[in-house]
Parts: C-alpha cells; structure tokens; sequence
C-alpha cells in the first residue's frame, strides 16, 4: 500500500466584514465572519508544492470583500453568490462557504432607533452555509449560542440507578442550555428563495425554538430538544431535517441548610463545568436513509 | 532595611449565583458572579500560616448564598449588606465587593413575555463595586463591554504628522467602540437609595451613555468619551465623579480600487488588535484633588 | 411523511479529572477533561420523556471518577474501559468518549525535578476518542493546538491570479500553524496496546510532526501538512490515516519604507483573523474508499 | 461646580510585533504584544475634537514597528526606548508601555535545536512595563498565569467557624495557582542593566518563585505567596518591591465512598468557579510609606 492523498479542502477563515448599506441617510449594517474553503484535486501542491491550481487563500479573502461591493441581501444568498463563483474555475469541484452573522440594534436616542448608530444585541449569532459537491449546492441555516433558561416547568427522573448513581430525582428544577442548530432546506426553498425569505425564515425558526422551550412542560432536555425540532419541521415542508446541540447548563440548587435556611427553588449556583450534553437530529421518515453529506462537514455529533 | 508584608487582600471570586424570585407566577431572575475581597491585619497568616483570623473564602461564598435567601435586590444594595456584615467582624478593617450581572429577557411565547423562560440578553454586563475603608463605604456602578457603532458622522484629522505617521485624515469613518465605565455615588445617594433608585439611575445613565455617543459628531473618540462622561455629570448632580475606558475598534474601509471598484464607505473590515485605547475621568472642578482611593482598586488608567 | 428522530447522543462534557498517583513520594499527576456520549434507541426520552434507559449524565461524570480510583494509564486506555463498561447496559448500542490531556513538569528545585510541585507546560494538549458502534471499538489519538513557526524556509508563489489576486509572490516568508491532529489506530496495535504504548507512540508521532514542520523547506502550507501525515504513516504500519487541520498563522513583513527603513524579513505583524485553514487527511491507497465513520463525529472537514 | 477632564491617557494597545533576529542562520524570535499609553495636556482634543496635539495612536503602532528593526533586547529596554522616544514631544508629559511576551523553544529534529523552526512554550507570559511621571521613569518586570501545583505539602484549618462556615479543616490537600506578579527595580538596576541583566533577572526571579512554592509546606496560600515575595526582596537588594495575585484554583477531592471506594488524595475534580483570590505586597520596612504612583496603574488589588 501506498501512502496518499485523501479528502481535503483549504481557504480562508473568519473574514470580517462589515457591510454598511447607506444609500439612504437610515444606514443599514451587516456584521459577518465569513469563511471560504474550496476542494478539488490538489495532489500536486500536497505532494510537491506546485500551485498553479490553488487560488490562494488571500484572493479568496479579496473575493469576499469585492462581492460585498453588491451588497450582502442575507448570508445564505452572499454564499450561494461565493461559491457559484468558485466553482466557474475548472479545478474547483466542490466547497463549504459559511457565515456567522452578529446582531446590531439602533441606538435609542430621542425617543427613536437612530439612523446610523447601533449597539451590539445577544451574543448569540446566526449561521449559514453552503456546501458543494457534485451532487450539487445545499444550504444550511442555523444559529449558536442562544442562551435560554426556564425557572420552573422541568424535572427529571425515572432514569436508572446503578452503583455509580447519586443523582437525586427532582420534579422542580432550572432548566438551561445555549441552543445550536442548524437546518437544511429542501431544493424547493433554495430555488426561489431570495435574501428577503431566508431572513423572514429564520426569524420565523428562531421564534419557533424558543417559544417551544418556552411551552414545553420538560421531562428530559432530549424532550425538549426533540420537540423543537419536530416543531420547526412541522411549520415548514420545505425543512428537510434539522439538527441540535444543546448542552445542560447546570443550575444546582445551593444547600442552604447548615444556615438554617430552606432554599425553596430560589438559590443556585451556575456551574461552568463539566456540562450535559444533548445533541440530536430530528427528520421526515420516508427521507432517505443515508446521511445527507453535508453533515459530515459539520461534525459535532453522531 | 527588613521586609514586610504590604497591601493585601483575599477573598473568593465570581460566585455565581442565579436568584429566582417566585412570589407569584411571573418569575423574576437575577444572574450575578460575585467577588467578595476582605483586608485587615492578616501578618499571621502570610508570615506564619496562622489562620486563626481568616474568615475562609469559602465561607465568603457561603455567605453570598445565605444572604440571596432574602432577596438581591440591586447588585450595590446586595454587595452593601455583604460589606456591612464581614465589617462587623473585628479584625476585617476594609473590603471591595464587586457583582458584574447578565441580562435576560422574557421568551416572546403567543406574543407575550413568558412567565418563566428567559433568554440572554446583549454581552454586556452591568457591574457594582462596594468599597470599605477607614472612611466607610464607597459605591461604584458601572457598565462593561456596552459594544456600540456609528456607520458615519465621525472623522479624523488635524493631528501631527512626523517621521512614522502614515495615517490619512478622513472626513468620514466607523466608530466602533465597547464603552466600560464607573460612575462613583455621593454619599447624597447612597444614603437614601434602595434597589429601585440604583436600577432606575443604572438605566438612564446606560441611555444617556448610548444616546451621547449616537447624537455628537466625532472629530475624535477622546472628545466622544469625554462628552459621554460630562452627559452624566451633568444629568446628575448627585454622580461625583465617572470614568470611562474605551477601546477604539478599528473598522478599516478596504481598498477596492484593485477590483476595479469604488468603496464609498461601504465595505469594511473589522480588525481584531491592535486597536486604540481612549480612557479618561470625567470630574467636577471643586471637588478634592486627591485621587479617591477607591480608584486604586480598579485599576487600567492613570 | 411523519417527522421522526434521527441520529442523537448525550452525555457529559469536560469532566475535569486530576488524578495523583502517590504510591512513592515522587508524585505523577494526569490533569483530563474527559466527555462520556452515549448511543442506543432513546426514541423513549425524546418523544415522551421516558428516562427508563437513560443513564444520568450525572451517572456517567460519577463513572468517570469512581474509575479512575484504580489508575487513569494512557487517556486511550482510560476511555477504552469505559467504553466497555457503558457497552454493557443492553440499551448504549455506541458511544463516543473523548479526553484532552494538559501537559505538566515538575519544577526545578534545589537543581533537581521536584517531586511533588509541578509548572503547567505548552498549551497544547494530547487527545484522545474512542467510538464505539456496532463495528467495534476504534480508536483515535492526537493533539491540538501544538503552535509552531519557522522563520525562514518557507515560500509561497505560482498560484493562479486572476481579477481578485493581489498577493505578491514570495521566496521567503514565516510560516505559523497551530497543528490539529487526529490519527487512527489500527486494530492490530489496539488489540495488544496497554498505557506504555499509547504514551510512547503519542510521543513518537508527535516528534515526527514537529520534525518534519522543521525540516521541510515548504512551498505551501499544503505541502508542509501532506508531508507531516505522511512521515507518520510511513513510519507506523498500524496507523491506518491521519487527518490534520492547520490554520496559516499569517505574519505579514511590516513595510518599514514609509519611515526609511528597509527590513529584509525581520519585523512582523502577527495577525489574527482571518487566517487560512489548511485541512486533509492522508492514507494509505489500498484502504476501503468508504469513510470510516468516526470521522463523522470529528467533523471540521471534508 | 464646572465639570472637567480628569486624569486620562490613550494609545495603541496589544501590537503584535515578531521580530526575528537572522543576522546568523541560527534565528533568534521575539514575541511580543506591545500597548503604548501617553498623557499629557489633552483637554483640547477631549474638549472640542482639536487633535494639533494628539500623537495618532497609528503613529504609536508605526513607531513600535520602526523601532524593532533596530532589534528589541528585552521587553523593558525595548520599552524604555520607546517611552524616551515619545516624551521628546512637548505635549506628552507621561506614559505607559506595557509588553507581554510569548515564549517559543526550539523544535527538535535530528536530536537538535532546530536553527529556525520553533515551538510554542507554556502559556505563562513574560511581561514588562515602564511608567513615565514628572518624578521619572519606573520599571516593572512581571510574569503572568504561571500555572502552578503541589499534589501535597499544603494544609489549610484553625480558621474561624460562624454561622456561615461548612469547610472542613484538611491536613493534605492539592493547591494549584496561577502566579501572576509584578516587581520594581530600583534606579539602581535601571541605571545600568541592559538586556542581558534583565532577561538573566526575570530568570532569576521566576526560578526563586517557583522553587519557593514548591518547597514550602503550605498551611494558607497567603503564607506561600507571601514566602515568594520575600525570597524575591531577601535575593536582590536593587528589587524594591513585589505584588502577587494569586487564584486558589480549587482542586475538590472527590466523594467516591457512595461507590463503595475510599479516595486517599488521589482523585481530584478541577473546579472552574468560584475561586479563591490571594493579593499582597511584599515591600522593605523603610521604604516611603506613600504607595508608588505605577501602582495605581497596575490595578487589581488595594
């Protein structure tokens, strides 16, 4: 056996760019980390430093900055654009473009959001991608980051006992996790689809997530993750399947006791680590069995 | 000459500590990590491992615990009960309590604000510090990382140019900033002030933060800082003294030009370091000229 | 079409493990993060909250402790056992347990090792996954972070420009990459491995990696990568593949000429974003052409 | 009362300078990251946006850059250059420059140091800072997050017990720290020492603070940071004073006997938050009782 190339991909990383649309004095900014990674057969740089064929990482980066010339319109459609692109050049057969997007919010001064000054929102970022290979685009959206907490409506119990388990039972407890996910879009939403839908979409996903932890009375955080996820699926057709990644962010409730105190469901202490971590995909059953590829570019889970 | 013990302190740092307050049905939650510092006397430990006066930080945080069984209130009111109890014991001769909180906000859930799921608000955080000395208690509030920027009406120009300054002069550019601050109460305040006093004046001088900085025109971020400062000063008489640390997060406009394209203030790209530093104390001029000492406690300036 | 789950695990994440071995005076000390994910039909847990078959993660961070009373030995060893242990509940079909290992040496004192004080060393960390589905148990090793520069020996020049490139050629440039790396064991050295033999050949790859960074004059980070997964390969027979993720540290030559100044590669700016991301695995040619699928859970590329 | 500029400063912070010294084929590298903080009489750029008098922070950068090609040294003559270079401008009264720098040891190959390929060391830093006042200039020398452990040779009882106090009294426990510390030297090392005594003193330094914490049997973290600062004053009469801060970074013996095990120190949890805090200074008993103006500028403690 010899020793030789296998998968591999290369570009550039965490482009930051910053989009003011200003043709009205209402400025308008788009926050991205974009990042561009293209494949091809790119034996000959690997084995001997030839690049005639390797578009360097730099031009990648110019390309991104150029592109957002013509403005942003949604990170999905930005991406579709870059690697449309890409692709018109022979050696680039396939490759992964994403984006993070940071939230802004206008300034209230005087009463109203002001025309061109913004303050940063949530921590949490929206996330987009687009993969290529020869079967063709496929476009990811998602989000990370997004930090929920419930004071009440979660317990959890029923689980097994074994030698190794102190966990007491609660039927009270606080249940917390910083949501990540992200959802593939079927050919049917991505063929029409122009900046105005991807945005109204996500927002209608993000709303759906969150108003299901929300409601969900949970016995498990799997529950609460899989109901999520089935609710996306069940408000949009054209959601081929979605994945989460939620971890349990620990509230424990703190023993006041040797200070001759009760602590009914008041005090806790955040822990930071180790953490629970539940992670699961949530599909339509007559879809195909085999994972769709772009999965394996995210990674993460199963 | 021998060698001695100087300044010291010890304490236990970022407990974190969720509060619900469940009185009713619609849950409030408070999400603090605090640090509680003592000083006194404490040669006998440092020179001989004698701990026969060292209150145990683990019983610092003990005590942040207990004391949330009654309530927070606000993070100053919460950090003066602290301060006041460990100043009862006898060898505690001082102290510096700091909370830093995050922000939550209720999950829109049928187009109300839930009863009990929360999700997390911007990154910045809001901050308190209690001081004690042989002059009593000081009361420090503050913001930190308020991440804000203005898509135009800011320039640059008029500084010296000498033998390394490359910097063109621009009549129009991003400002970018994350405004961290403490602002220092009079007694005047502190007197009388309970939790709603301080959350009240902890949001409108956060607003008055924000809307100075979206409504002047900047022809430097020291003249935008300075004027953000003397906003607070003059809306409050009972403020004595603020300071503000402000990086300067550059967002350079990309040249184009190679691609054949024009920029009129519209790409950018957003750097990471270096990135410039503006800080300064905004005062009243007949106040004393010594340097409060609480200032030495909090260090970054001057 | 109904809406079912797809592919799920949960576990916990990053217990931090310390474990001294204290049989001599002369102390060892392993410092893990260790994360426990389990597999199997949980269908149960999701649908309705039904924890009849769910192991408590809780459970799984107390397994992690109670094992390792009888010795951690390598992290590949640790995980193996338990691994098995979570395979004989009836209902853990697969699994995925991870470690990161922080280095530490002791301190020098009196001119000797110390036998009981340690200093933290690199930041880099050896990792090591173990996945078990219903192929068995295989086993990854690696390490992350491993952060190295050249400072000369490097170009990069010959790539293709077209209408976005402006990076000039260059016949000598650092080269900085932080080296991620995963390499897969074959069955024949995991069937008769113990903790010796895990240790000494981590140390052995990792030497090789670093060596040939060194030694190879790199036309291309690409190159560079190739080369150092395949010197692993050609020196291990039972590493069936390595995949490597490197990230191009770029360092640009700061252009002194505005202030007079030449600087024939000597002064540096070390950026941080964006950056170029070099990803690939290599393997040997007779190798199955199907993915294996642990690679699936390392995600990151391809 | 008028409101008024009070103390301030601005600059460029966290320039990333590597600076490879190649004047043989055996390189050398700095690593460095560079703040530079001038004051002055700025009231007019605060003020009014007049900028005649503020030295653009770029300029700082440029400056920091055109300086290296003549070499670094040490990180504190590197900086005393650069504060003597900028207080020849009339406006600027004082300063602050601060350095922080990584450390890299070379990779091995061929069973060498490698001439010029290098790896990234522990994550501790060397810092360095030069403070310019009319009373002068000071110089500290410092290190930061010198991640440190003993697995036994500490206790820690005979602290009070109130109403507040669960911690048990233990008489061999793990304590693990990140030493971060900052010393003076006096004019009388700053007079003459180049950057051969410096580097050679900060070795001295960090050695005698490491073999103190390892030597030392333990009964209070105060007592060893304490007995670190001593050894430092009792070494070198030209070092007039040292602070440390010092986290207790807690390491919990686990609660194994539910599983039916004893733990005789053997398995720890690494707890993340809260930790303990330890701050003092260490200075000679005839020194001016008056705190040195730098220290306001190190902030942190007191």
């Amino acid at each position: 056996m010899s020793i030789v190339l296998g998968p591999n991909q290369y570009g550039k990383a965490e482009v930051r760019l910053v989009r003011v649309d200003r043709d009205t004095a209402r400025h308008r900014i788009t926050d991205l980390s974009v990042t561009s990674q293209l494949r091809g057969d790119f034996r000959a740089t690997h084995e001997s430093g030839d690049n005639a064929g390797v578009i360097a990482t730099d031009t990648q980066k110019n390309t991104v900055n150029a592109f957002a010339r013509d403005g942003v319109g949604s990170p999905e459609t930005f991406l579709l654009r870059l690697a449309r692109h890409f692709l018109q050049s022979p050696q680039i057969t396939g490759g992964r473009w994403l984006a993070e997007q940071y939230g802004w919010e206008r300034i209230t001064a005087g009463g109203e959001g002001h025309d061109h000054a913004f303050v940063r929102g949530a921590a949490e970022r929206r996330t987009a991608l687009v993969h290529a290979d020869d079967a063709g685009l496929t476009v990811l959206a998602g989000l990370r980051d997004v930090t929920v907490l419930k004071s009440t409506g979660s317990e959890f119990s029923g689980f097994p006992r074994d030698r190794y388990t102190t966990l007491p039972e609660v039927d009270d407890r606080i249940l917390a996790t910083d949501v990540s996910a992200w959802w593939r879009y079927e050919p049917s939403f991505t063929e029409t689809a122009g900046p105005a839908e991807y945005d109204e979409r996500y927002g209608a996903v993000r709303s759906i997530l969150l108003e299901t932890f929300a409601d969900l009375h949970s016995l498990a955080l799997q529950q609460t993750v899989y109901a999520m996820g089935k609710a996306v699926l069940e408000a949009f057709d054209d959601i081929a399947e979605i994945r989460l990644s939620c971890p349990n962010n620990h509230h424990f409730l703190v023993d006041l006791e040797p200070f001759g105190l009760d602590n009914p469901g008041e005090v806790f202490f955040a822990a930071d680590r180790p953490y629970g971590l539940i992670e699961a995909a949530v599909q339509r059953s007559g879809a195909p069995t085999a994972e769709h590829p772009v999965w394996s570019t995210i990674g993460g889970f199963v």
